[in-house]
């Protein structure tokens, strides 16, 4: 889940997930938007229940449900067979082939671009929109521009007065807070295929499967090493790499940390019911 | 999960079924049979996960799945966008329309019988087959009996010695344990049509989604009420009656214990994680 301004948007969905949320206080009112990766279970086996149970619990805001496109006949068959008709509407947008724009909100966007794994499978890019230039007020005031240009202002407009005379954008602002994203590398093999996407991203996470003493497994089974997330996190200039989907047969999980570490150091290995600040 | 002389039965597999099988330290290892009594999502989304994990875990025994016959379809469909094949192999069975008999094992059968619910839903009964009438191993010796007969004094034959006499067999055996049985009656309205089933149960499972203060509620969506699924334990003459499959809009589960009792005072409000014996 990323929350940003107010609102929740959901990226991926393994079962469990809403006994999870409602274990760690989360909730589904400010939530409009899931995107699914791929169609493996482990990333969207708790779709079916969730979509159920916010039915029940009385939703009425659309859900806007990002996901490849069998999953849309896959929700629809299976409620036909629970005679089941939910009380709110679920408008779906299948994932395009090649990368793209997928929603564009007032306060984020997202867009998501093609990994390498077994089927087709997507990453996704959360980008803030930047919230326009700081204003001085003492500057503002000082040249007499009116409140009404203040927008304007924000936007990085130059202001001329009356008499013809322009006070110049930048002696009344300065440079806005840089907008933060997040990258959601989903499951993938090696690729720098979509290192164009998530350059300087703020935060990426990249799945590590595997430690490189099982590279082989790694590769026959499209998913990457810690090593190799790290590798890709350097390239693509991240600030922060979080690392996830551990196989099962590490029962420790320190030797993530350490050969990401030495590869790209600032990396987290994450487990769940943690937030990490962008 | 009913566990008997070894093997373990899943009666419904509701959503994160496989997580609280591993917190509760339960294998698959002896699962060969999985009933689903309805197509409503709890009490089957755990199942695609379940079938999941059990292939990667190099599950090779096949594994028989009793279902509303659209169940075969989905999970088809699931292993298909997923590209996946199972390792081993899903035996399925579409339940009958009228009551009969599902599985019939070395030590246990398994019937099904219609309840009522807003979808076509089925209650199961899980019944230990007698092991036989017990020797009296000095009895058998007096009388001179071979014990070549053995098997079919278990089975209550008399025995006929070679000068023609009759051994009576209540002279050499007693009364076997009686086999135990135990009735899983799904989601229901309060109805009497599966009573003839269940005669004689020694522990029923009836829900009891609601208490008698929402009895529209109830008769609405299809469900019964403490009250209702005590007076079927009494009718039935069953031995004990668990309840389960509160509503959430209960925080406290003693009124179920309390309206319950009342009418049929064997009674236990089940909560998760707990054993009972039969």
């Amino acid at each position: 889940m990323v929350s940003l301004n107010g609102q929740d948007i959901m990226l991926d969905c393994g079962e469990s997930t809403q006994i999870q949320m409602s274990r760690y206080g989360m909730r589904w009112r400010h939530m409009d938007h899931i995107f699914i990766s791929h169609l493996h279970g482990d990333h969207y086996f708790g779709l079916f229940g969730l979509i159920t149970t916010m039915s029940l619990q009385g939703r009425t805001n659309p859900l806007h449900l990002h996901a490849p496109a069998p999953l849309e006949g896959l929700i629809n068959a299976l409620l036909s067979v629970a005679a089941s008709v939910l009380c709110y509407e679920i408008k779906f947008y299948p994932l395009p082939e090649a990368a793209g724009l997928l929603v564009d909100e007032k306060f984020f966007t997202v867009s998501c671009f093609p990994v390498e794994h077994r089927i087709p499978c997507y990453g996704f890019l959360v980008t803030e929109k930047t919230r326009g230039r700081k204003l001085l007020p003492e500057k503002c005031l000082e040249y007499g521009i009116p409140a009404y240009f203040y927008d304007r202002l924000k936007k990085g407009e130059d202001y001329e007065t009356k008499t013809g005379e322009i006070i110049k954008n930048e002696w009344v602002t300065l440079d806005g807070p840089k907008p933060s994203s997040y990258a959601y590398c989903a499951d993938t093999i090696y690729t720098e295929s979509f290192l164009e996407y998530i350059q300087g991203v703020d935060i990426m996470y990249h799945e590590s499967t595997y430690l490189e003493s099982d590279l082989d497994k790694a590769t026959a089974r499209f998913h990457s090493t810690a090593a190799q997330a790290a590798a890709i996190a350097k390239k693509a200039g991240a600030g922060q790499l979080l690392l996830g989907h551990y196989s099962s047969r590490y029962r420790e999980l320190d030797g993530f940390q350490k050969e990401a570490a030495a590869i790209f150091p600032n990396v987290q290995v994450t487990v769940e019911g943690i937030t990490y600040e962008v």
